[in-house]
């Protein structure tokens, strides 16, 4: 009998309604003659109530007992879900973090999962039950309740599919999988039945906000075939899996973008080693991230250098950066907080020349100027002005020939 | 250094602001040199809420699972006292009862306490930390999560007592103690400075609603003085504790009563063995419980045979008996639900004769007509029409000399 896990977020179990929904869905997998494992998240707004009883305390709550709080909110739903199935005749048993021991380092509010022992929960499964987890927590050593941030019940689910060699770990969302690009900037953006491992990663990073990074390199790293789908839809969703030898790999497989993007260029430093220490050291300090980074080859000893970050901390970084420049006797500091980033993501870039020319070309032929630009395997991402997004998108959606059969 | 256990039920942690002054009645404690270990309930109307969620889905909710839901509810409350404790600077750690392994049986929603294991706690007290405890909760041997039944925390905290061996275990409440009657029928009810564990009991069980029956069992069995005080105002409360000889002892230490009561008189039924089974029998087997009962002496080989039961029981009750009359050819079944029972309690009537007599003296002397005694060997119980409730407990109260000397 093929094992599956399940994972519902809270939207999916956002009341009584909706997790007797959710326990419908249960069944029609065990009727289907699947062994399944569920993984809940908390009821949608409980853990901002809980979060919210915490501040009133505390500003910054221990993260200890903030760990013992937040992990109620699991809780409740494991138990409500299991007297759901119980109720439609799928016996069923509820396990939080800790009755499960997924073990974690004892990291508070941000714990990574070390270990789980799957024998109790194999048990249950071989007694014919449904078994129900808490998502986001486990415990430490020395039996300290933990959770895993925000999405980690995405990672709790993958943890179990790996712990208990699931053949497949789906998680139920509010999209009904991932898509070429965001269908609100173009309309004709397709849903992909595959995508690989890399390709997500890449997806996620940049603002496809569907699945937890942390999730993604966890089942490519234990090699959990994942699937993307919808709570509230039929549908076969999206299978997130590694690149299949033979498999004819499209050579784009999305575009994905980022409109929260900042750009900081620093004109005229002196080109000698050591020098992007300097200028990415003091950002680095105030705990700001920095995000692409070009640097042009030097004229005449100088040389400019260019970085992003997130639009919310462009005022700080100008401060910080407007500091540095003193000291190296810069020319002069330029900023921009109305850019963009559009990136073409596909393993097929890899073994396909000409996709930059491609992007760059169509970018060009609608007037789009770029303003910076940088690569990675399977990755081209371009900066552009922010009034640029909807029409760069759809540019290289329909060059790139994204679009669905149904609705091209 | 002094270790004493205290325990808050919801109304004293009903809100944050509470729960934050529970925090400061803590820390005096601690100021004060003691060590303290703190017991805890929901939040006022959480359990409710939690039940009323359990419900929406199932009438009868599985009890593994409305065990694993109900828990989450001192859960809450452990992480916001410690949360408000380490903010007034007395550091602090919280634990579930699956933490503690407060080891009991595995029957759900009403378990009973096996086992403490004190060791991690005691480490906590020896590095200056307040242990907070979640009452109510436990896990059995499986590791299930189980509960104690209502009113299970004051349990909890006298388990923990006897396991750690304090000094005391005090139970915050919203009274202030445990009076001689209810202050709302005699406005001179006075508070007792003392009382022994099996007053108490027959205090407890008669309708003052102080503490929970098992936690006093608890406490006498394992010897661990309890006091019960009010957490909104200062005050010494009342000890609960063994009898010491040589105390002068009052005679009588508080008369009890209840409201809820009906009685049930089947008339001229065979006097032969067997014919109290027959009768109590089917009542059993309907799930009604029966407090006093009473046989009278047989007239021409026939008696009368009276029993009461909680007013709610008492259309069924009589139900059950009338079809018992027929088969026992009994003349007539007879019921009452408009009476209530007073009681006198106290370890002092032991060694003391006529008690009995002055308190039907004292009834006499109002009129008020006895329907049924009851006797124990610290309680006289008579049920009498209820009109009379009020004009006997203060007859009584008068009589026995139980007022305050201030309100005398």
């Amino acid at each position: 009998m093929a094992l599956i896990v399940q994972k519902y977020g809270g939207t999916s179990v956002g009341s009584v309604e909706r997790i007797q929904a959710v326990a419908g869905k249960v069944k029609m997998a065990r009727d289907r003659g699947e062994d399944v494992v569920v993984v809940v998240s908390a009821m949608s707004g409980e853990t901002n109530r809980l979060v919210d009883l915490a501040h009133q305390i505390q500003e910054r709550p221990i993260p200890r007992e903030l760990d013992v709080l937040l992990s109620t909110g699991e809780q409740v739903t494991i138990a409500l879900l299991s007297m759901a199935l119980e109720k439609i005749g799928c016996p069923a048993r509820s396990y939080t973090g800790g009755q499960v021991h997924i073990l974690t380092d004892s990291a508070h509010n941000k714990a990574r999962i070390r270990d789980i022992d799957a024998a109790r929960v194999q048990a249950d499964l071989d007694a014919g039950r449904v078994v129900v987890v808490a998502g986001f927590q486990g415990v430490d050593e020395a039996g300290n309740i933990t959770t895993l941030g925000r999405g980690g019940s995405d990672t709790t689910a993958v943890a179990m599919a790996a712990a208990l060699k699931a053949a497949e770990c789906q998680i139920f969302t509010d999209v009904d999988g991932v898509y070429t690009t965001d269908p609100r900037v173009e309309p004709r953006a397709r849903r992909l039945d595959r995508i690989t491992f890399e390709e997500m990663l890449e997806m996620a990073s940049l603002g496809s906000k569907v699945l937890q990074i942390r999730a993604v390199e966890f089942a490519g790293k234990y090699n959990v075939p994942l699937r993307v789908l919808s709570s509230f839809e039929a549908g076969e969703g999206t299978l997130i899996t590694f690149e299949e030898d033979g498999m004819e790999q499209a050579k784009i497989s999305g575009i994905a973008f980022s409109r929260d993007e900042a750009k900081l260029t620093i004109l005229g430093v002196p080109d000698e080693p050591g020098v992007a220490y300097k200028i990415l050291g003091p950002i680095s300090e105030a705990n700001i991230e920095v995000d692409m980074i070009v640097q042009n080859i030097a004229q005449d000893s100088t040389t400019d250098f260019t970085f992003t970050v997130h639009r919310n901390d462009f005022p700080r970084a100008m401060e910080v950066l407007e500091n540095t420049a003193r000291e190296l006797g810069a020319r002069e500091v330029l900023g921009d907080d109305v850019i963009v980033k559009i990136s073409l993501v596909g393993v097929g870039m890899r073994s396909h020349a000409g996709i930059a020319s491609k992007m760059f070309e169509t970018l060009a032929k609608e007037g789009i100027n770029i303003r910076m630009i940088s690569t990675s395997e399977i990755k081209i991402s371009v900066v552009v002005d922010e009034k640029y997004l909807e029409l760069g998108v759809r540019a290289l959606h329909e060059a790139f020939e994204l679009h669905g059969e149904d609705n091209a």
